[in-house]
């Protein structure tokens, strides 16, 4: 059963860390390991045990209160940026408490088998999942905010001949396509309906952006030129003094960063990561093409298989491009893409609670597409819709460039 | 020649005001009447005399820094927020800077005719039109500021019977359409290129709703139901304690409201305006309705004359509807839709400095159609996206509802 | 009578000002020239006419609510951050309310005449003549904002020889002495009562520290050197990037300010101006020096003549010292003294509202001393306790240094 | 030798919290508990050994950065506000960092014993016992931020009767008096140099306003009167809505207070604890007295014997006052006095990295006196004078009234 696996999965990624670790909030997007543990098993508490388990007793009383996240039609919650505050209970109790759901869940799939029930441990599931992923780059943030840069992970990858492979175009034509999750299967409700889209040609890089691009963008003075930004972006990357992607740090003259495996030179062949939208759309202008629409990314992927460096790897950092064809589309790095996140035509939020999930934030994010080193395998496909604020930095975001087929 | 008729405008429209009321910047978002009407000679300055009347002697050299809105390639300019400080040059040296500005245009226009020269001065016309509005926002906002409550212009409209025509819906149905401007005619680079759009069988309002239907919003709770509202207006509406239109006060259990003309009980069968994206998304979700798509509406409106209740009438505040068939798509309000303001596919900016126009503004806004009741009838076309960043409330923007046809 | 020649005094300050100079707030601490003369005629209204003149009519009857400015006795008012919003009454219309005022004391005086009438006119006209130094120092502030720079009034002072005098100190011996005001005359309740001090022998410098010094303190690090510098002093001098005094630039090698005849060179003679507590404290440290205690100041003022370059000298702006003596105690600068704004012992705040004063303000400020070159002379003495923050910079504030007398 | 045993205080202090507990920093006034443990250890490190003992290695080169305080003379330094997220080193190194040090003293007193370094280590031991009523603070708000409210020791207080005592006072005579500390002895920089003053007759309260006086005080409007407040402290009341002393909540018409013990009802009789000088000065104008200056307290308790409610009664909670005379000069509650934090007359800053320590923090803080039930025995002294800003209310700070005595 899928529930066990990814389960167990959130238990393995906390393994490293400390009950400190665990608990300290470095910035209010970010939240503790512990604030994770406990609302991914909360949200199976909330979703499935209250409404489908009535002799269901909850592990603390107190903990609805702690760990609900943002739903509203689910009781008042505690502050978001106040969740670095609460030292007890301890990471050792959570563990306790996330037993306690476990069992708790196995006994109503024992005793009450349902689809109802199923479908929404299959979305406990996949939110959990999503919260895997922000478990590492929160990590990662709070780590990077140590002057000691201490490692989440030893990890030595090999180093290659730190080549990029150039950089090539794959063409796809014009036409009606269509793009969207189908009646079939899991997919979250902003994925849906599947519906018709109309495209011009296009080309999409066969790879991503890499960080020897990146550095020609700085040393070429792509953080210094406002003509190459959105008006919004300019503004920050000037009142937060950005001169390149998030733990970028130059060293008698060598590009350094903070990586999960602690403080490395940064690998030129390997993809760009920690860039905003801003710098994306910048990035892409300096280089005279553009981001892909979305529907242009899903296009392009839906006959891929699903497949690249994802979490499974243990790498937790994109690696370099092999050769051959479009690379890199799923894992690596999240790609921005210049769709705002809005809600497909004849968008319907999902019933319940759950449907506070993605349709409350259609407003000021934009989508990104493919999932990352940090996205577990089952959880990511082509209709993925995943979404951050332009100025977001520290999710495992990157660029692939596309561009107008005007040969076509 | 449009150029005198809309220079005289600006000058018609600053006349009710004092040195000092064009002086002050009520909020950073607006700017003094003054700074617009120096503001849009500059334009013509920078734009066409600069680059095209070699012998053009700039009225003042200190001019250009103190009124570039925010063109990076046409030089420094003084800080957004700071333009209240000018308190010199005064009104009457502005108006002279006009005259003079003026006397150039005509000058050139006379012994260097160019097609080149009068593009150019279409698009000055126009983006004088735009500041006319926001002159008059931008008063309205500064006089809500002052407990005296001083009226820009008084003017006692016709009070009807304060009956508001029944809401009716419009059916439009699928199919594959056209929107954008064609390459012919004036348009701003955001409205091209024309392309094609697939929508689903819609319905529209045959009006704006009305300050009766915003007021049984309010009484229903519209303020205070989080699960109405997107996560990030709800966030704005208690961090701002909103519990109403922008300007609208509560007093002896009546509305009452800042205009242009002053302070007013509420019409209740006039539309609601001053209204922010947030409040026009979550009232069509109490209505069980949503915004309409631009898409949508632009295709709505292809086949209607541009007439109504815009700045020509004299009212400055948007009126009752009349009855029959789809009213009210130009002028009162401006219409919020659902569409984040995205570039259209192929989207080319303008070339050289106006290329700063528009596109570097494409994030975080969503669009907004059909213009109101302070915008000139000259200026508005069907194609024509308007856009404001979703908390804005200062503009004259209200709702028209749409719904999905599901009986198509 | 006093009364008359403070209030034409006003009118005559207010003079050189435009609508909109007199209406724009440039910044919180500030007030616009309207206000202050709008509000100093409250003040008579609210303190005199309202309890003693029982037909008098008020002005306006608003006007209580836009320009009381702290009275919580004396009911609601307009937030202070937003005097700059009220462009309408217009000067002119404040004008019409002065005559009003003044018209209605003059019938009372006449009418009902009284000694506790005679005490507060005579507290309004002290509490107006703080208001004309406010209000040249707050349109200092207001057109230093200009990019253009514009004069409030022209003026070519004697260059002389642009030679300081060489600093000398003068001695004063240990003992206890008195300092505060007696029974009798005017002063503020803060100057009350009169008591005895312990002071220890000390020097005071015989004139004001000079910009040549200033300079001498900048080339030497002055503003790079933490050690110098209170805790909270350089958290400022670094968060709002201090390199000089207020209003200071450095063009081509060379110190400019801007002043109240405009924009002109850093005279070297001249004495340092426009400097907070915190930098005051720290020149002090790099002199190897102190400032001096209030008591220190009025003993060794107590014999001295109230003259110097005031208000009246029609400078408004500090003047180098001539030679002989100890000089400048009274006008060019006010003189920061290291100590608190504390209530002196058996200190009774004033009867009525007028015991909101000083009193409320006792917490957080240091005390100056000697008044400024935009001091009224009838209103400084030797017992005089003006108080702003320490990192107050836009009064006239500068430096008179002290020490320990060691050899005494 | 006291080094050892305040040493091993800070361990026993420390000995309740977990890792997680000892990380986290609540506000930027506070510190981690492991922060503190660290800083007052590199105190001796950089104070004692780096300069006294060649042959010292320091345990780990970053931790100068990371737990130097503000000493600029002293290298560079991890931001304040950033203290909480250093999860690494944990609790458990921080403890073999304070035995590495221990050890090197050990040494360095056996090797090369000195007056000089005596000296310091006793400044080092007095440093560390100001941490450890700061640790205890900021655990007490730390845990009061967690809604499950923890306990950082349980205490069972022997409840009383719940009565106060009558509040009485005691007359002392006007004269010239001394305060400070003479040449022997320890003291702090700003305790010296002993000086005389001169004082008018006054009485002070013969023990602590009590909780019951204070529920009083808020039943009576206290914190809805503006005239009883300082101007700045009815500000804060308002801007931070304060309506009790911090910590307090009214649940169901009683008032219940977070403790070091947890969550308590408040006790009548005990002492009111956790108020800023603005509260503090409000309820003495409420109850037409004042607070005392600093030198009536320290005269007043020079001839007594220091002992009170201290940290070694273990209690870490104020106690209700007994019967007969001065009570609680020492311990329960840090008195508040009207005085600034002002350098005594001919004050001279310590010599070396140690002036830095009172110094530049003369500005903008009030004295308290008497210590606390947080305070160690051997840490207070007649002469000591602690000092926060006037809105602190984190710390154990109560009241006590004085009084003009008019009847000498």
């Amino acid at each position: 059963m899928k529930f066990h696996a990814v389960r167990a999965m959130s238990r393995r990624l906390a393994a490293p860390l400390s009950d400190a670790d665990a608990t300290v909030q470095s910035m209010p997007d970010a939240s503790p390991a512990k604030w994770h543990l406990a609302h991914t098993s909360w949200f199976f508490e909330a979703m499935v045990l209250e409404p489908f388990a009535p002799s269901y007793t909850p592990f603390d009383a107190g903990y609805a209160f702690l760990f609900n996240s943002y739903y509203e039609a689910l009781g008042a919650r505690h502050s978001r940026q106040r969740r670095g505050m609460i030292t007890r209970p301890a990471l050792e109790a959570i563990c306790d408490y996330r037993d306690h759901v476990d069992r708790a869940i196995d006994r109503l799939c024992r005793d009450e088998p349902s689809e109802r029930i199923d479908a929404l441990i299959e979305l406990g599931c996949h939110h959990e999942q999503q919260h895997q992923e922000l478990l590492l780059t929160d990590i990662l943030h709070l780590f990077a905010q140590n002057p000691l840069h201490p490692a989440y992970k030893d990890y030595a990858p090999d180093e290659g001949d730190g080549e990029s492979a150039p950089l090539g175009f794959v063409r796809f034509a014009a036409g009606i396509g269509e793009i969207g999750a189908g009646d079939e299967g899991f997919a979250f409700d902003c994925e849906r309906p599947r519906h018709r889209v109309i495209v011009s040609p296009y080309r999409l890089a066969d790879r991503l952006a890499t960080n020897a691009e990146w550095m020609e963008f700085i040393s070429d003075g792509g953080y210094l030129q406002p003509l190459l930004w959105m008006s919004e972006g300019w503004a920050k990357c000037c009142g937060e003094q950005w001169t390149g992607p998030l733990y970028w740090e130059e060293r008698d003259g060598e590009h350094w960063t903070m990586t999960l495996s602690g403080w490395r030179r940064v690998d030129p062949a390997a993809p760009v990561v920690h860039v905003s939208y801003f710098e994306a759309d910048a990035f892409a202008r300096w280089s005279r093409r553009r981001l892909p629409i979305e529907a242009e990314w899903e296009l392009a992927s839906q006959s891929r298989p699903v497949s690249g460096n994802l979490l499974e790897s243990g790498r937790l950092a994109p690696a370099p491009a092999g050769r051959g064809g479009l690379r890199q589309m799923f894992g690596d790095v999240w790609e921005w893409t210049s769709s705002a996140f809005s809600p497909y035509p004849r968008f319907r939020p999902a019933q319940g609670a759950a449907g506070e999930y993605n349709g409350k934030f259609m407003c000021g994010q934009f989508v990104l597409r493919g999932g990352s080193c940090a996205t577990p395998e089952s959880h990511i496909r082509s209709t993925y819709r995943n979404f951050f604020p332009p100025d977001a930095r520290w999710q495992f975001s990157g660029v692939r460039l596309a561009e107008d087929d005007d040969d076509a």
